[in-house]
């Protein structure tokens, strides 16, 4: 893999200087029209053998391009709101929106790399990170990123020779440090676990490009045409609708028997019962939140149903057994210009809970496979990839100690009539119901189907769905909150 | 001040089951046409005697209205993410934007009034924040906020009633903790300090409204109808262009003698001389980075120059010193939707560097009293205002040790015509010459006028503008290099 890394290729100062100019001309141009266009953020990972030269290859980049534009993110030890959230939540807050480029160094890929080699984890322990990286780095691809990694290499010879060259310069000197000559003497045992990850996770969409480091003029040149012919490539790909092959539909149900037409809408409690339970329930839901236990988790709890099923009066009687100093509602509604420009679920990671807090969100990243797939926003291609995704983000903050639950409020077609013309009657300004709402009403079917492919597709042991039989407020509003704490008392 | 919080103020629960739906009705009303219209953002703050009830009151007001648009924001200890920026910062980033309602435990006003009463600080401590509080509440209301400021009050008697009933409960006895009755043994030492801290910052346009909080129902009632009241009385009021008057204009520069015809334009460097000083202070720039010392302050640097006046050539020799994993370049555009709803600041506040890292503003806060004054983007009112506000932002940035350094880069008309002419000529895409480059020019005296008094009202000795002659671009960069460097060497 590090062959032809290591054939002592140099570039002679005069080529460079030749070079050069004519380089960082057309990078600008390609720069420029990146930034104009925005047609897809760019994601560099500069990794590779320390003393390879890596933040001299950024500087220099930044100093051929125009630099407001190429943001260097060296993520060194987590910060403490970092070390609350799941692990990917400090590279998901710095991702490059379209239009621009972001560099990573100490990429996603360092943690496990390191843990290998210095922590005592075995090759599983690597591969288990591995698999996520894969996964996430062909989401990036699917929402349109381009990414490049990077991996500069130095044979253990070249190594050596570049730690005394700088040692040996007053000037340079204090770069190298006992901690570069330990790591020199355990070379041997990093070469194979960089080859190993360069294999494993080296992808057509996510490729990894070794890059022999050992003259720094070979690698600067290197590495600049590379970005520059993938950006030309990629800026001058005809745009053209994502038609990525669906190779499963989802199943057509004809006889009218899924998982929504099979609950028991009649399911109901009296006022009396509802009342007594709901003290029952909140008191129990508060003693758990304010359990020490929960000072090591968090909740992220999603609410989903069809209109006017009744999420809004389920969450104020969740929210009435919480402390409001911990918890934190999101109401989950049109994009802003900074989300637009980002991957769908950024603007839900953004939300995520530090410990001992919790977020209610009242739709989701669902919406994904609800209304994008309905309305046609999105293509096949993309909300049939989102489930995966969506599990996937959910196992992450499982994982991180988030209890992941979800709700679906569903109620019967004319339950929601009789709710509609109840609102139109009332007339309260904040009940106004929308031309919306009756056409999504039209679409009744269809938003079963998906439904039902949804709850099918991310059910999960680790973020299970809760069907609710809403068509009585009383009854769904219990489910809501015993389902919620039993789930807390199973994990807590 | 306490007097009237102190009567025995009582609410029966009739009375209360009676009055609640109609206040909930008539809140709910407000806060959709708040939520509808995104007139202003609402800050409250609830603050007061531990053991009044705070977390409760918000816990009601979250019932009563729709909680996904009132977010509370209990700030305890900062986090380090936090510790690395101006103490505001964290207040700034969770501002609510406008259309809705954030609520603040433990305010700004926390930590300098504990200070006072544990930490043996004295009056002058205490007032010294007191004045940044009052200027900063003064900047929101003018930036279009709501606010107000709850305060609990329990008399001693009160707490001691209140605490032993807490305690005989077992349902709430765990709220009682020891500290509880440390605060009543010291509620003598508190109670002249809130009334210090009430009377200094209680503003027409931020009050302070003491609520006696003995009877949970009285107090819950009175924060719902105060904020009622406030909201009502503001969605009510004629939206009207902000006519603050505006007591001293700037000077009329007749005799066009200013600080900008004052330069001498003719200050140039021959390239070799260039070449040579470039190496010199690059070379100073890049230790003085990576000074031990540097890693306890921060540098904020702005750009601002006439257009074409060569601030990107500029920035990109003073990064070329510098490591590209400690410093971002934030170019500043049109803001971002959600940016537009929060105040002018706010889009600065959330990009300043953590300690040990650097951050170059390429146009920045200035656009207030540049831009936006001569096109007419604010009213007269606002852009007067804004360079007290300016200089309240770069003092807070100061105190917190970063190093705020400022360039205004000058050329003369004629020059920027000859610039304007060759990139016509040059035609690169990235050098585009846009209409408004050309419309700008026109205006050449507004602008003119314009920096001068920019100068004049916010060069201070803690941030510094620094003038640079910038017709030649050799000269203009060393000067650049020089300033900071020295900048620096006198800071650290």
């Amino acid at each position: 893999m590090f062959e032809s890394a290591e054939l002592g290729h140099t570039v002679s100062k005069a080529e460079y200087n030749a070079e050069v100019p004519n380089l960082r001309e057309q990078l600008l141009d390609v720069q420029f029209e990146l930034a104009e266009k925005k047609p897809f953020p760019v994601i560099l990972i500069i990794s590779g053998v320390d003393g390879a030269g890596k933040g001299q290859t950024m500087n220099t980049l930044h100093f051929w391009m125009d630099p407001r534009n190429i943001h260097a993110h060296a993520l060194g030890e987590a910060t403490d709101e970092e070390l609350e959230r799941p692990a990917m939540w400090r590279y998901w807050r710095k991702l490059p929106p379209r239009g621009s480029i972001g560099a990573f160094f100490g990429s996603w890929y360092s943690h496990p790399m390191r843990m290998r080699i210095d922590g005592g984890k075995d090759c599983d322990y690597l591969d288990s990170y591995l698999v996520d990286f894969l996964r996430f780095e062909r989401m990036l691809a699917d929402e349109g990123a381009l990414i490049l990694k990077f991996w500069l290499h130095l044979s253990k010879d070249a190594l050596k020779q570049r730690l005394t060259e700088l040692e040996s310069d007053k000037a340079t000197k204090w770069r190298v440090t006992k901690k570069d000559w330990d790591r020199y003497e355990r070379y041997d045992d990093l070469r194979p676990v960089a080859e190993h990850v360069l294999r494993r996770t080296s992808t057509g969409h996510a490729p990894w490009i070794v890059v022999e480091s050992s003259d720094e003029r070979y690698r600067n040149l290197t590495v600049g045409r590379t970005l520059l012919k993938a950006l030309q490539a990629r800026l001058g790909e005809k745009v053209q609708a994502t038609t990525a092959s669906v190779p499963v539909q989802a199943l057509a149900q004809d006889d009218n028997v899924n998982l929504l037409t099979n609950l028991d809408y009649t399911k109901e409690l009296s006022k009396k019962e509802y009342k007594k339970q709901l003290e029952l329930y909140q008191g129990r839901l508060h003693k758990l939140s304010r359990s020490p236990k929960f000072r090591d988790h968090s909740v992220v709890a999603v609410f989903e149903g069809n209109d006017a099923a009744g999420k809004g009066g389920a969450i104020r009687r969740v929210i009435g057994a919480m402390d409001s100093r911990f918890y934190n509602i999101v109401p989950i509604a049109a994009p802003t210009d900074e989300e637009k420009v980002q991957p769908y679920l950024w603007r839900f990671w953004r939300h995520l809970p530090r410990k001992g807090h919790s977020v209610i969100f009242d739709r989701s990243w669902y919406g994904r496979v609800l209304v994008e797939r309905v309305e046609g926003f999105c293509a096949e291609g993309d909300w049939m990839r989102a489930y995966g995704e969506i599990n996937d983000f959910e196992e992450e903050m499982a994982r991180h100690g988030v209890i992941v639950v979800k709700f679906w409020l569903s109620i019967t077609a004319e339950e929601q009539l009789k709710r509609f013309q109840e609102r139109e009657a009332t007339g309260y300004k904040r009940f106004k119901l929308t031309d919306e709402d009756w056409r999504n009403r039209e679409k009744w079917d269809e938003y079963s189907a998906a439904v039902c492919d949804m709850v099918e597709r991310t059910s999960t042991e680790i973020a299970p769905w809760t069907l609710v039989e809403a068509n009585s407020k009383y009854y769904a509003r219990i489910k809501v909150l015993k389902t919620l704490c039993k789930r807390l008392e199973a994990e807590l």
